[in-house]
């Protein structure tokens, strides 16, 4: 099933599923507690994020391309990072860009295949992992490069935390639909130039993989949702450099999931 | 106020005040939505964490005496990671630690000051950062010290996110009860030895500038806690060095707000 979530005429938060012409059967329920079908179509006036992270755990150097891009060697075990919960924006609505990174822009785009938790984990096999999926998504790690590298003591959580700065959606794709999440093609476009187009069969560890090793002696939060990594293409490593800018607008695409578009604006 | 959050004789979750005798004056509501006085008392069969965080912020090298010991310079702006909001443990409870971790000791203990904020904060002024304050309570920024420093490409947060890892407590104590949080003294005490014992006048960058900093555009969700550095002391600092066992003690107090013990067990 592909979930949406949306807001309708009246501007109430909806769920729902089977878009087309700009109307959705509903689902009544909450997603991580269970959605079942409502009885009638609603309009969609603007989509929303299909999930209000309860974590957003962030996996870094995960696809073979991209780490070779940055000169890095393969990750041993995964990298962990997390972005803070506001950063979430919904489908069509602007990156926004604070001042300093207009008059000095660094912001950059990563298109990452989002995993939504459903049921908590911890300590699970990666023969499990999958099972504590409730669906997929498409998700921006919108990066502010400098503050990444040099203004957070090489933490990286201050220049991935900004409002704005995690877009997810356009649909939740659960696993029924998206049985196999390794063979999807992924790519971002800036203002219809390819910039990203790779295949999540370049990740270094497996979503399965990941859900297994993150939840090693730590309980993974039913709304957990992990950013599974970027892969080559991103803007502060390619010659020229390439950084957003207001004016721009971006399209994530990932196969079987759809087009996360966003606008970038300056606040 | 000294606001708990505890377990009565019927093992229903309560909220109160007002300890004395194993029982409180009850509180009715929630605490981040308004708590309002009750018309009985209860028994506290067991404290609870006093904050279910919606996400837990962390500032390193934040006190003068801790970048010190570590030979590191001071920041020029917080250091900030996370750790993962499921990591939280009650007062009394045990830190659990894994089989690995039992094998090859390096498990740190951090006494930190937490804030909890009870309004959403973005690009606050140093000037009105405290308003948004809910209350303090302590916490402990447990660390395993080898997964921090190499287990995650120098991200922090695995290392510091293991179930158990933040223990919080006992109480939450308002700022009317604790106008000045720059003025206290906080120690930590393993198996009765003073490990960590200076003031929160040693910190770098004061709560309120932290909560300026930190919410520069990025907002800081009501439920958000910040675990605000810890002083010199620390376990992997001291010669011989000193890290966690099975069968430990920590007893970490801030003053004004109370004594935090956690047993240290094996999983």
């Amino acid at each position: 099933m592909r979930i949406i979530r949306f807001v309708d005429d009246h501007d109430i938060k909806r769920w729902g599923h089977d878009l087309h012409d700009d109307t959705a059967a509903l689902l009544e329920g909450e997603v991580l507690t269970g959605l079942r079908p409502g009885t009638r179509r609603a309009p969609v006036a603007r989509l929303l994020a299909p999930v209000e992270p309860r974590a957003i755990l962030c996996i870094g150097l995960n696809y073979r391309d991209h780490a070779r891009e940055t000169g890095q060697p393969l990750p041993e075990r995964p990298v962990l990072f997390m972005k803070n919960p506001a950063a979430v924006q919904d489908p069509g609505e602007p990156i926004r860009l604070v001042p300093a990174f207009v008059e000095r822009p660094e912001v950059d785009f990563e298109v990452e295949l989002a995993v939504v938790l459903g049921r908590a984990a911890r300590d699970v096999p990666v023969e499990t992992a999958l099972d504590h999926v409730l669906g997929y998504t498409v998700a921006n790690d919108v990066s502010a490069r400098q503050v990444q590298k040099h203004g957070g003591g090489g933490q990286w959580v201050r220049g991935k935390s900004y409002d704005t700065f995690c877009p997810l959606g356009p649909a939740l794709v659960t696993p029924e639909d998206l049985p196999d999440p390794q063979a999807l093609r992924l790519s971002t476009r800036l203002n219809g130039e390819v910039m990203q187009d790779s295949s999540t069969a370049e990740m270094v560890f497996t979503v399965a993989e990941l859900i297994a090793d993150l939840s090693t002696g730590t309980t993974l939060l039913p709304g957990t949702v992990i950013l599974t990594g970027t892969p080559h293409g991103v803007g502060f490593a390619r010659d020229p450099r390439v950084f957003l800018k207001p004016g721009d607008v971006l399209e994530l695409e990932i196969e079987k999931i759809g087009v996360l578009k966003n606008p970038v604006m300056r606040w």
